[in-house]
């Protein structure tokens, strides 16, 4: 079901610095939407290294980044932000007025007064496997995730990639599926010993069968339901298996995606910005964290936290012409409730 | 004793965003010494409100001010900084080959290659009553802190000041001194409740004696020793204690004092910099946190810590001419341990 939703700013990006944003919002009665097309908050800390130390965030001689992830949601949750998670933002046009309209991939209309762009490296996707005629059976018969188990039942599953998402599948799968075929393009896979110890054990019982070091080659099948997978060695010697799903285990990456067509100014790939007001090209529309480029910018967290800092006083001071807004210290204030705005926010 | 040392940064403030500039230099290999005219690290954070709550550092819903000087303290401790407390930078010059000289107000002579000013509102000292003659007084019977009670035993004291500090010296002073006056503008003292309280038992057993609501008003004595102070109350009564020992704690206050004098191009008292080099108009010497100035400036600890990665990098490659840093998540790099430098740091 698509929603339609209005607030003060839309923060595209749930990384730390997009959370980061959140609070400073809030600490200024400004209520936030946020989209990010992980299914998770956190951005790359939550998906690609919850569990690695930084050491660079002040305050924080050592702070694991899913931790770290937590405490900003916690910081954030008083001002009450509304997450679109697992979706892209399609679309973003200026409104009659001076607001903004953003759609995304799900359909989700949201209204909002500013913008603020915290999409570190881009949108997160699943790596998708270079096949001629891929995109036919997405969604259809290739997956990149599973989300529930028993709508394999009785199927027979190809799972490609050597990490710990395909061995963990294989093994959850093994039991409900017809039948389940890992692909892998080494020797060796990368993931959890004990885990990779129990796909040994059924691979040596006929259970799972491993095809290494092989690699996907082709796709065969109609009206996106696939029937035949080609797959190569390393040696040139091709294969065929009988499958009826397709699941690609190959990571993510980033790609910056529609913010490239929103005529933001931007420098090297990234989006240009006043670093003392973050604002970009295009009034109203703000951008903080690894996203930006200015002269001297440093690639840090902690930059981005202060970017979206700047950030929040801009847009007070772009929504309240005239009010003077006069920095207090939390201390003395602690963290106003958001007062309630006629009707505007749901 | 004096000392002479050398490192890679002064840093002139020892609070929050001094601190985190220890670590931000370290992990770039640079080496500092911190000077702070307060005896202890964290600056107003552990002077003025070391048990407030702060809500608006990332990842910290809610830290204690004490708690996250202490966090800092600790992320800067494998570098190894020196502290050098309890005194002010009096002078600093520039040597030939580009480093400085800094002289402290205890004779400290430190060299460094590049300073960074994190002097938040300035250099904090006592609040000096405002006697005539004061001058002549203070350090020989006239003390703003206490060092060693026994330095105080058989002496006839006067107390000046309704908070905790003025309650608390009663307290502990009233068994060693001849005797104990306390001299308060108002009726009611601003101190935890349990002292109080002892202390109104002292009083009504006549062993502290309560002028109140009293203020300072002259000094009389000679060679330095008081031997009467004045005191007058609202209604313009006055009456003269005989005293050896005047005590008066008023709080803190913060004066940028020399940094005044050192050439820097100031806005509004505050030093200008470029805030994306953390650069101000001498060469060499960077400012950072609540001292400085600049378009938009955010008056926020964490825009201090921005600031002063900021700065750590400008100073990196200044002293490091031709060698490109490429900005490394830390979480890659964890923290370096510091290369021994050819004998220039001891």
């Amino acid at each position: 079901m698509t929603q339609r939703v209005s607030s003060d700013v839309a923060i595209i990006g749930a990384g730390p610095v997009g959370l980061f944003a959140v609070f400073q919002c809030g600490m200024l009665g400004l209520r936030c939407d946020v989209i990010d097309s992980l299914e998770a908050i956190g951005g790359q800390c939550t998906a690609l290294y919850p569990e690695k130390p930084i050491y660079d965030i002040p305050g924080f001689p050592r702070v694991e980044a899913a931790a770290l992830i937590a405490q900003l949601e916690a910081q954030a949750a008083p001002f009450t932000p509304r997450y679109h998670l697992a979706q892209t933002v399609e679309s973003l046009t200026q409104e009659p007025g001076g607001g903004f309209r953003l759609e995304t991939s799900r359909g989700n209309i949201l209204h909002a007064r500013a913008v603020i762009v915290a999409a570190g490296g881009g949108a997160f996707g699943p790596v998708r496997p270079p096949l001629e005629g891929l995109a036919e059976f997405e969604g259809r018969s290739v997956f990149y995730m599973v989300k529930r188990r028993q709508d394999f039942t009785g199927k027979r599953i190809v799972i490609a990639g050597g990490g710990d998402s395909a061995v963990d599948w294989a093994l959850s799968l093994e039991n409900v599926a017809k039948s389940v075929n890992v692909v892998h393009r080494r020797d060796k896979f990368r993931a959890a010993p004990e885990n990779l110890a129990q796909l040994h054990v059924l691979a040596s019982s006929g259970r799972v069968v491993l095809n290494i070091p092989y690699q996907l080659q082709s796709l065969e099948g109609k009206d996106g339901q696939i029937e035949k997978i080609g797959i190569i060695s390393t040696e040139g010697n091709i294969q065929y298996l009988e499958a009826d799903i397709l699941l690609p285990f190959f990571g993510l990456n980033a790609a910056p995606g529609p913010i490239l067509q929103w005529g933001l100014s931007m420098e090297k790939n990234r989006i240009a910005i006043n670093p003392v007001t973050a604002e970009t090209s295009v009034s109203g529309i703000y951008a903080v964290g690894d996203i930006v480029s200015y002269e001297h910018k440093l690639k840090l967290i902690l930059t981005g936290f202060a970017e979206a800092a700047q950030a929040a006083h801009t847009i007070y001071a772009r929504l309240n012409p005239g009010q003077a807004l006069h920095t207090e210290y939390s201390t003395t204030r602690g963290i106003p409730s958001l007062p309630v705005k006629d009707g505007k926010v749901s």
